[in-house]
């Protein structure tokens, strides 16, 4: 099987097993059984994880991993704990560049169409799982990821230097890379290459020197009060949903800066049990954003002043877990983007000029990391015709751009090699 | 079998098919069943509603079908679609006066604890449904109701007049009740007698003349806006989060009235879809009472008022719907409540004074609709033991409760026989 | 002159110099010449008050005295500050009772009317005081305590006991009594007389054993942030005009009480200096009321919560200053009342069953005092007609009344006298 | 005199007569008086004017008519209802390029300091006028513009072409020009000149090409409720303070948009007319603003639909009336600028670069009224040391500015003059 077909393969493999963050149980043994076959050293489990945020619950761990039949001759316990994704390494031994890889493994939280005309349905790879879809191309870019780790081993001889490959998990949310960039995984990284397919880009055409990513902040908001019937002794009661209520208008009024774009937004709010009782819990997923890091640093100060704020106000108790977060990214390396340009086109790659991003990424921790110790980075956008917007249930894409993605990635860990022995 | 048996094996029949407002097609059907076989002549389905309040979802009632197997040789179909509950009478052909009885049968919406300790769960009659039980002792009311209906049945010969006996559906959340009395069961009822069991009276005894039944008003508000992304296009999305969040807070504020006590809860509010998306739908459960209707009026002509606002001021779309409710009953019958307390006192009963009841019952409606055309009418409560409060999900009761209920039932329409025939 | 005459004349002279409460300088000063001139022994200043609540700014009343030409023979520098207001005492000598009767002194902050047909206008004493005027009647009350003080000195050879007699400042806004009790010149008092005139009873008549005073508490809320450009730098801005509108909305969802009847008002807002400056500072002036102390209690603890809460939202700093309070009264004490009425009709007075104020009068604090130590007390309406409602500037009662209540006074203390002697 | 001492002569005379916006009426006949005693034909009065917003009340322009002695030989009773500013012309009879000029006259609501080191007081010129101030150096203006007039009708034989003049009134606030742009006084104009001295420029420097003005939209609001008693019948109220309350807050979430900076401000809120009694009067004073029209003109769509939705809310009546307003000026005519700075360089100005100024100013609707005709426009700063920023009772500049601007003017009318003969 050529290696268009193998990545065709695994593409639709991956996406019939789509799993949310942090619940990547079979993407992940998927993933390690690839790299282990191939005779790469993996880490995976705590070994890969510092602080994990917007974990899903024990319980809907315990009931996801029910409905899967992993048996596994290494210990995937901590893989069920959601210490999910994988990192592949290789030492070719020769003196030259470390280069690192990022992949995003998880799916969107989408109950997946069952339109005959949606491709997944009609060739029989739509999502096996229950409100949990790849409609962000992550499963493309799971293959990519593992036929690149193909192709550098095959060519371990000629190749010098060290790779890391990371499969990283919970990239929806901006949860998943903040935890691995916590256990340095990228320190001491020459060369680091990310990017996505999709988003616009024309067919065919590879973006490069995107910039724009926003700062994120994501929270989930907890008010705790005190139930009481509400005919009978409402007075008893500390009301949840009022102070969850007073304090998403408040939130929204935060927004006027100075220092740059910022943006808030109150997602969702639950609160109360019971038309008759007077609520005793309310939650909010909230996130902010700003084109900077000082404006979203100022503006989250201020969600914790109105949180606290108005969970005084009404007498009850809050809790703000952080769910996610990403960094402000809008470097713009002349030489590199160039050097890629160069050897892209020199390939016969079409090319383009980066997006502003204008959303958030979390790769963007990486990218920042790696650029603070001096090295190189380049995130690209691998073009590709879209049945429908990103995210939605009838997302799909065009399976030629796994091999433009896996050509460019390959194309440029030689170029590297080849410019660092110069 | 005794009575006292019958009863207590018909009241753990019902707890263990325990149905919420609505859903009792089991119930519903038994107690046809039973009706039938005693050789009453039953209405039900369609034939006994106008227009119900509060129900659930059209998925709901099929899916809730779809665990019971009905098998009748009566057309249940009208059942399958919540026109639950039933109405049984008996026309004893001699001249007398026309006695009319009202039982809910409707369960709670909650999960029956599962303790060793609970009885119901001890004795293998915890409710076989999820999320609903008998928690307000209905499955009670229900056999008493079959009891009385079964004493009629067997005294008809020396009994006079006519007999009504009304098996109401959902009076949980005040839906049921203004169903039937629009069908006008009780025009031209002289007599009309209801009650509940627990209540905080003392065991074995009764008490007469109920009072301060709150009107009150349930609605279901829905907020209807458009979405789009936080990040990327913030002004293009219209917010029903934040439309529902400041209804929330300004209903609050509506209950400052002079003419009598007033209330208003918010009691759920549940919007948006997702932490990034600016929310565009919203709904909130509200209930608003008063001890007097015209208070109560007011206040739900405010509270339309604020709905409508909010809507406006975040663009939005709403929609209001009934989703319950029950007038103020204050009225107290010194006279008919003196015959009752005699007839029983004289036959033995210990009795005590009327309870306050403070929250909303929908028989109200019905003791409105007979006192309005000249009847005399009487709410009872018998006394028992309870295990836990009302809706808790370990409440149950002493099972003498039952035999005590019945006992005043027929002691009752006994007496009412004998006072008309002098 | 007969007293039915120098009552008139003494209710128009201090009509005409209407000072409002903590400012009745030329009124206190009046007071005191005409209690001096009847050899009563006089308190004043620092020596009748603890601590003084909703007190105007030292420049209102550096302003205020400025106005004024008092030239007196003792030192009126405290009343100056706002110490206002007078205690007259006179000991028989021969053993008694103690008998204390309260008078209040202060006028509305209303303009009065200066149309022709109003009697002050028509007779030439309309307030000179701009924004200060007599709308409720204390110009009367403060002549009928005269009169009386001049009947007990012209009696003092036949009566026996203690008399004190309270002239008191500031009822309006219920702010001065408190300052009095706290000194403790109600301790020890066997009988406590006080009355109003007016309030809706019918001319010429006596309401005896008035309750329902409302407990209340005022409060001005200030709310201080930091203002800035709000187009060039809103972020650096503290927004005080938000702080104070969150919690005006948040303070009107907190009168839901079983425990009672319960009112909040925020009765004026007044916030920010410029249209394009992010606003700085917020007054807000409140109060909250119940028919019982326990649930006012509970409503200021809430009202605390709520104003600290919205501060702390908006990050700005906030102060609570009392600017008044009155207890709830609804004591009837029903052998008193009949002894009073007993005394009144025998003497030819028509009277009436006592009012339910359904307001707040700070009198409520003496009655407490003087009950809380065994001591009698009554409150009684003189009726007489009205011009307009009380604080309305067209407010003029029937000066008949002044001879009504000096009369019901004076009847009191000769029947208390005998009934002591008895 | 040298036409240095003229121009701070006129600007110490200015000074102290300060007057507001729309009641420049002492101001404005001295404008009329200087420019027809130069022979210049002057229109004033309904002539001058369109729309007027942000008028004073009718009582305050008699109030402030009353404290001045006009005796004039030409009709004031326009001005003296607040018809204020003039406009001088001057047509050469020789063809050549229309030339306008602006120069606001109004001064600033602010107190001026009587800090005996403030030059004005110090020199003699402080305002005259209470709360009324040139702390904006529209004083200086308007002798700038006298001056310039001077030196036109001087030159008139050697220049060509035809001259406008324009006083403005009313440019705090944003409400003067548009009135006059209405009347089509800048239909035809070839060159418009105008420019402010101060702003943060270094001393003696022209900054060329000012830009950044922001779009703005002011508005007053009012809410109108019904009072009632708070304690004893809040029911029949309709708050105004809670509707503004709500509507303030609502308003402060509404400046989301990723179509360009957006900013909303509610300046100052002042609602109610006592603590007992339910506030049936709301005031608010707002503005909107952003770098775009578009943007602006959907928020202040939105704000309308806030507006309404509040008073809905309530129950209370609403109004909305325009106070102001300022389109967004961007444009950088990149050959004019450079003609401008040639011409001036030339003639020894030291320059600099605009501004972006990030305030509103209504010249933006007379600079745009131009360009969309095909006319050139050039707004100036002309730097100044100032002892205090702009708007501070402080406030004061160094009087050699007056010079400055004289000079720059005149030269840049000898240049374009020059340009079109060639």
């Amino acid at each position: 099987m050529g290696i268009e077909n193998t990545l065709i393969s695994m593409r639709r493999e991956f996406h019939k097993i789509a799993e949310t963050g942090w619940l990547e149980f079979e993407t992940t043994t998927r993933i390690i059984d690839y790299l282990k076959e191939m005779d790469y050293k993996v880490e995976y489990g705590k070994a890969i994880h510092g602080t994990r945020m917007g974990l899903p619950t024990k319980e809907e761990m315990v009931e996801h991993s029910k409905n899967l039949n992993l048996k596994k001759d290494y210990d995937i316990s901590e893989i069920l704990e959601g210490y999910t994704g994988a990192i592949a390494k290789l030492e070719t031994g020769k003196p030259g560049p470390t280069i690192a890889m990022r992949f995003d493994i998880d799916s969107n939280g989408v109950e997946e169409s069952s339109d005959p005309t949606h491709i997944p349905m009609l060739r029989g790879f739509r999502s096996k799982n229950p409100s949990s879809m790849h409609a962000c191309g992550h499963d493309g870019h799971t293959a990519i990821g593992l036929g690149v780790a193909k192709w550098i081993m095959k060519n371990k001889e000629t190749l010098k230097g060290n790779y890391i490959l990371i499969f990283q998990p919970a990239e929806e949310g901006v949860r998943g890379a903040h935890s691995i960039v916590e256990k340095n995984f990228l320190k001491g990284v020459d060369y680091f290459l990310s990017g996505h397919i999709g988003m616009g880009v024309e067919e065919g055409v590879v973006a490069l020197g995107t910039t724009g990513f926003l700062a994120t902040t994501k929270f989930d908001i907890f008010f705790k009060g005190i139930p009481s019937h509400a005919g009978a002794s409402p007075e008893l009661g500390r009301n949840a949903l009022l102070a969850a209520s007073s304090c998403a208008l408040n939130l929204h009024t935060l927004t006027q800066f100075s220092s740059g774009l910022s943006r808030i937004n109150v997602g969702t709010l639950v609160a109360g049990s019971g038309r008759n009782v007077v609520p005793a819990n309310a939650k909010m997923q909230i996130e902010t954003r700003s084109d900077n890091e000082k404006t979203n640093a100022l503006l989250v100060e201020k969600v914790n002043m109105v949180v606290e704020g108005s969970a005084k106000t009404f007498g009850v108790d809050f809790e703000i877990k952080p769910a996610g977060s990403a960094p402000a990214y809008n470097t713009y390396d002349q030489d590199f983007v160039y050097f890629i340009k160069d050897s892209l086109e020199s390939s016969g790659f079409r090319t383009t000029q980066g997006l502003r991003l204008g959303g958030s990424e979390d790769v963007a921790y990486m990218l920042q990391d790696v650029e603070n110790t001096g090295g190189k980075t380049a995130y690209m956008i691998f073009g590709t015709n879209l049945s429908a917007p990103h995210h939605n249930n009838l997302f799909d894409f065009d399976e030629n751009v796994l091999k433009l993605a896996y050509d460019a990635y390959t194309k440029l860990i030689d170029a590297i090699n080849e410019k660092k022995s110069s």
